[in-house]
């Protein structure tokens, strides 16, 4: 990162975490993914990559296989063959389009061998079912995963894991505690937000929720530390506005937070609030990337970013008859943009 | 209370914490209060008293005043005089119209000597402000403002205080611990509520918000175990359409659930579904009366809940142009309904 006062060249920023979509919704938001079915096998991988390559061909899609029963040894060979680089794991309904997900993990230690032999990352929604016996719910739902995690890495210490979307302090400093082969991925949102600023607020509403000042505090903190195993992983993920202005009174809304259009002027802003601006490059595209063990390309892209003064304003146009998506930060100023043409 | 399977007749069920508005929203809601400005002397709150009257003669309105600078111990004795049975703080900015809440009690000892004095009901909203530095959210807002409870107890142990609307279960262990003069009022949505209904879901959340299941667990039992210092106080708070659904995306939704349409049905159907069906005539009736001092009158009015299936159904026709107003339990179904004509 070359940095002045007004201007940052971030080479290769990058989103380790990213949910682009299908259909109508992929067509409007990819440029700038959840999905159902799921996908569980290369060949449902490598058509998922060849749509998105359809609708903006200049990025790299890093393609994840979806943990589930059909998902072999085999496939998981084929898969690393084909250029596929992780697999992903939901727990059972605790996010959007993830009913299908885990429960015990044991039964894909044959899966999980496999994919450290081939050098794949598992990739991890660390989060447990809400259960009233167990006086599990949306706040202490990550705290209660840890022990999954701690347990999967100790019998698999060579396996590369990604907790995703970390929320709290103590997924902090689980993920510190482990190994080289465990890191973790940061939203933009999680950042700024805490529980005070969901409730009520559908559109700050997201999974994992945000969770007590003291745990973005942490996050904070681990990002402005510079850790190596900490980086960018956005979770963007836009909802019409019928999903989230909860139109019914019998349903919750969407779960979902949309950062991408100002994902990464959002994020300088976010770290020079609390200092961490000399972070950034690390944040946003070495550190995720040296673990994906993905090269910055000599000569390849950099973005840079100069000061401004921008107000967010939400994006129109989306289905038939509808409204809009609302990015996250609607209606405020971020306090830096993105160069029209790149240099390279 | 005369239970036989299918009807329980309570004798003068009692709301000991209600919001009944003003002007066109009293007018649609109070047959079935937050104020601005807030009611702080005694003739506010005997014109305010009037005006109920004359939207429902039939109901005994127990009046408080609000806690503020401007409350003297002389007002306190002309307002015990005049019938007000209460004052009512509210911490600064955490609920609904309470921008000029109170941040220390100590400048209102004299009050509070003059209350004790006279007898008169301190009503608690026992949350503190949010604040970063101290890891202060609506989660915690509750256990953090007990301390000032004790305090408060020690310091004048002989005026009856009632802490509104408890969500934890520290604060249930608090209050029990107490002597007493202090008693606790439970809402009926937070008997069903936990943080998981109102994540993401507008017209679930409320100030104090719904908190972890162990917390419900804990209001359930106290009501379960009929102890006397504990009842119902509805905190029903009715919000048109518009400052629910979140319109706007850049600010919160108004907090406050409204239960008073079908408020003692439903404190029935809740009270069965954790066992406790016996101990409703004491938390809705004899229990706060006995800790207000208010007799229920021989031959008074008598309802009678039969069993039913009813569901529960949106109220329409809140406000120019506008829709409605939802009550809580909206689209499910009660299992008790009010007999129309009312026993004697």
């Amino acid at each position: 990162m070359s940095a002045s006062t007004d201007t940052i060249a971030v080479p290769s920023p990058a989103d380790f975490h990213v949910h682009l979509r299908q259909g109508e919704l992929a067509q409007l938001v990819t440029k700038h993914p959840n999905l159902k079915p799921p996908v569980t096998n290369t060949e449902q991988a490598l058509l998922y990559r060849a749509q998105l390559h359809a609708i903006d061909p200049s990025v790299e899609y890093l393609m994840t296989l979806y943990l589930s029963p059909e998902l072999t040894p085999d496939e998981i060979r084929k898969a690393a063959q084909a250029g596929i680089v992780g697999v992903k794991s939901y727990p059972r309904g605790v996010t959007t389009n993830s009913e299908g997900g885990i429960e015990s993990y044991e039964a894909y230690y044959p899966v999980f061998a496999a994919m450290e032999e081939v050098g794949m990352v598992l990739n991890l929604h660390g989060e447990v079912p809400s259960a009233v016996a167990t006086n599990t719910c949306v706040l202490n739902a990550e705290p209660a995963f840890l022990p999954h995690l701690r347990k999967l890495h100790a019998q698999f210490p060579k396996l590369r894991i990604v907790l995703e979307h970390a929320t709290t302090r103590a997924a902090v400093e689980c993920v510190k505690s482990l190994g080289p082969t465990v890191a973790c991925t940061i939203t933009a949102h999680h950042l700024s937000l805490t529980v005070d600023d969901w409730a009520g607020q559908a559109w700050h509403f997201c999974k994992p929720v945000a969770k007590y000042p003291d745990d973005r505090a942490a996050l904070q903190e681990v990002v402005k530390e510079g850790h190596p195993r900490f980086f960018l992983g956005s979770d963007s993920a836009p909802h019409p506005y019928e999903s989230k202005a909860a139109a019914a009174p019998t349903t919750a809304c969407a779960a979902g937070v949309y950062t991408s259009p100002i994902l990464l002027p959002l994020v300088a802003h976010l770290l020079e609030s609390f200092g961490a601006l000399d972070k950034l490059e690390g944040f946003v595209s070495g550190h995720g990337r040296a673990f994906y063990g993905r090269r910055v390309k000599e000569g390849g892209e950099r973005i840079v970013l100069r000061r401004a003064s921008r107000k967010v304003v939400a994006i129109e146009g989306y289905g038939a008859g509808t409204t809009h998506v609302v990015p996250f930060w609607a209606g405020k100023e971020i306090g830096w943009e993105i160069e029209e043409e790149p240099s390279k």
